[in-house]
């Protein structure tokens, strides 16, 4: 094995070509710093599972193992456990969702579902169009599959579907194919942005009048600070829509249970592309789900967790209106987990990283969330995991950079700020972005 | 959605190319016919999980997730957790291994290792050297990848060094990529056979000369029924052999906790791989087998399910020998779950299969288990699920289907079996067929 520094690799030659896309960056180091307990870390997209009954849990989790050990210790169905698929699908009415059991397909957290998909969808060239910005986990898999990424424009309402439409019909001209719309119309991840009815129903009649597949992905619908339940883009359009869903955030994410409803024929390829990954999920994790569905107040965690990331929310916003410099601009997000900051002009998010963690506070920078090199001047901000008063301390310290980051360019202009050469933001995102 | 019974895709023209092998076997719904109680299933692979105290592993659990509930529900390292990776150190010193819990991935059970060395090493078209017969889970891999999947000669001593370097050369002659050499030394699932040192040295001493990454998957090795354990092939050669294990089957299944150790360059690729496929393992699942190896006596479990195995083994082989008919061989498995059964001459086992399971008892028919037509005249036999009476009755009525075909043979010749035509086995493996 290499053990010396240089970490030369001697199998460099013989991987896949769609390895050269795997490659770690820098920016990794950064938050391996800002994982130290001093930091206030407004990078990572964590749960705050602290919100949970611990002691419920572990009681609820002994007694299904003493009851269905057999079962849950076992292999199991490679498309999910059955009644788990029925009870998904109660979970699904929620956002307004009809559908059958059997189109559902249980995975190893909603990421590998997305991964599924883009396997089942995409050869090495086709075009997948996302939101300016979008997820950096969705755009690590697109990339893993050598996708041809394409931006469209998103603003206050969500993806613009002119411009969806311009980009399609402009991308068809030239001779490519799309395969795939990803969208996260519900408190997006980065831009804290939800959609409104009207502008999905656009967004569908684009998508049926170009047969354009829509990967609905939907992690945080439930999350809504008013109570208020945005209708799922699938609740409307069954033929064209893949929905992504996830128990990460409404109940743990740590049990890895996500899964994907989709057109029949789509959730065949879905099951066998399931068994060739990983033969099945875990039983293990997808009893406790259900029986955590079946036995605890499920509704009422989710408004415990609600509570928890308005209040949080109210601090992060509240605490830049009083002291983000002149020209920072935010994201006022009415559910979910993030805000989407925009730097006042000049200030380059990712070189300004360093001085932040030096200063002890992190975000995510913004240009990992786009293919193209777009969001230098813009950043992520989460307010899921610390506590209020840790995000005033945090917003404090990063207003703080932010001023001196325009101190030295009023004072010596663009050229003074020590612009440290970085890659590109990981390819794959590291667990703590999510 | 399409509900008929037709069951046409409208999305049929939009898949991938690889998608094309993401087709589910006919013989699937024999599968389900086979689950069914009263038909004993001699074709799972099934670990026999009710071997294991419930109640020991209920406290067990409850206690973890009091202690480390906040750990074990939210998202871990997508390498794996740090103290699992030293424990598995632990295991893998069973098999003479000594690593550096820096090169250990943790995945969603071994398959998704697997999954994760074809993504990093295969470009489409790339060759797979395998056994002949071969694990049909991973055959289902490298088809998913596209790969060109080569039958290397096994005998009695398993995988022959000669026939390896002999289809090497005439490979590399052709101006073909070889990437992989994928081997089950220890207890062969299908063949029931393990490969004496001597024989793994010089498959190895092949690889170094053709710097042939050897992919050595070991889910069965300490479960050997002399307590003897056999020495892993990657415990000679830390360079060249990536190891993939497995808790499916010393713990549980349904954990789906597996791991490959790789050389270090290799192991940055699969983390990358790993983030992208599902961000991380589940740390519910990571943690119970983490608390289970450092409070529960493991050693001691694993020889209860090796005492268990071998009386079933025991069963499977007294009761062939008294009741098979004359012409019918099979390997004498030393450890593991399988033997592997050749038929007499002239008898098709998937065409056989819809009358074994009309009198009660199921099977895998050999042609799963290659790729380019072989395994006709053959079948493997699981004897790790059921009770050693229900092997025997499964066993006996197994041989009463073979004496059928056989008089149906000798009084009509070949001509009068009816061959019900069947597409090829599942690209990918039914779950239970592991």
């Amino acid at each position: 094995m290499q053990q010396d520094g240089s970490r030369l690799d001697p199998w460099i030659s013989r991987y896949a070509a769609r390895a050269s896309s795997m490659t770690a960056s820098e920016i990794r180091s950064l938050f391996a710093v800002a994982s130290r307990p001093e930091v206030v870390s407004l990078a990572g997209g964590m749960p705050y599972v602290q919100a949970l009954d611990l002691d419920m849990l572990a009681d609820g989790f002994a007694k299904m193992i003493r009851e269905r050990g057999a079962t849950a210790l076992q292999y199991g169905s490679g498309q999910g456990d059955p009644f788990l698929r029925e009870q998904i699908l109660e979970v699904m009415a929620e956002v307004g969702i009809s559908a059958n059991a059997d189109d559902v397909v249980v995975t190893t957290g909603s990421q590998m579902a997305l991964d599924l998909v883009v396997r089942v969808f995409c050869d090495p060239g086709d075009v997948v169009l996302v939101e300016s910005p979008s997820y950096v986990g969705a755009l690590g898999v697109f990339r893993a599959y050598e996708c041809e990424v394409v931006h469209v424009p998103m603003e206050e309402q969500g993806l613009n579907p002119i411009a969806l439409e311009e980009t399609v019909n402009r991308l068809v001209k030239e001779g490519k194919k799309i395969k795939l719309l990803y969208t996260i119309p519900s408190y997006h991840n980065p831009a804290g942005i939800t959609q409104p009815p009207e502008r999905r129903q656009q967004v569908l009649d684009v998508a049926r009048r170009h047969q354009l597949a829509v990967l609905e992905d939907d992690p945080y619908g439930l999350l809504g600070f008013d109570g208020k339940v945005p209708r799922a883009m699938r609740a409307d359009e069954p033929n064209q829509v893949l929905y992504l869903g996830s128990f990460s955030k409404t109940i743990a994410s740590g049990l890895r249970v996500g899964w994907v409803l989709a057109p029949h024929g789509v959730r065949e390829k879905l099951v066998l592309a399931a068994e060739s990954a990983v033969l099945c999920p875990s039983n293990f994790s997808q009893l406790a789900v259900s029986d955590y569905l079946q036995n605890q107040p499920w509704r009422e965690q989710i408004a415990v967790f609600r509570d928890t990331y308005k209040l949080r929310r109210d601090a992060l916003l509240d605490t830049m209106k009083l002291l983000m410099p002149a020209g920072t601009t935010w994201t006022v997000p009415t559910g979910g987990f993030y805000s989407w900051v925009t730097l006042p002009e000049g200030i380059d998010s990712r070189a300004m990283l360093p001085r932040a963690v030096n200063s002890l506070v992190a975000y995510v920078p913004g240009t990992g969330f786009y293919v193209d090199g777009q969001g230098k001047g813009e950043l992520r901000l989460s307010y899921c995991y610390p506590t209020p008063d840790r995000i005033v301390e945090g917003v404090r310290r990063l207003a703080g950079v932010v001023e001196q980051e325009l101190d030295l360019l009023a004072t010596f202009g663009p050229d003074a700020l020590p612009h440290t050469e970085m890659p590109n933001f990981a390819n794959t995102p590291a667990p703590n972005v999510r």
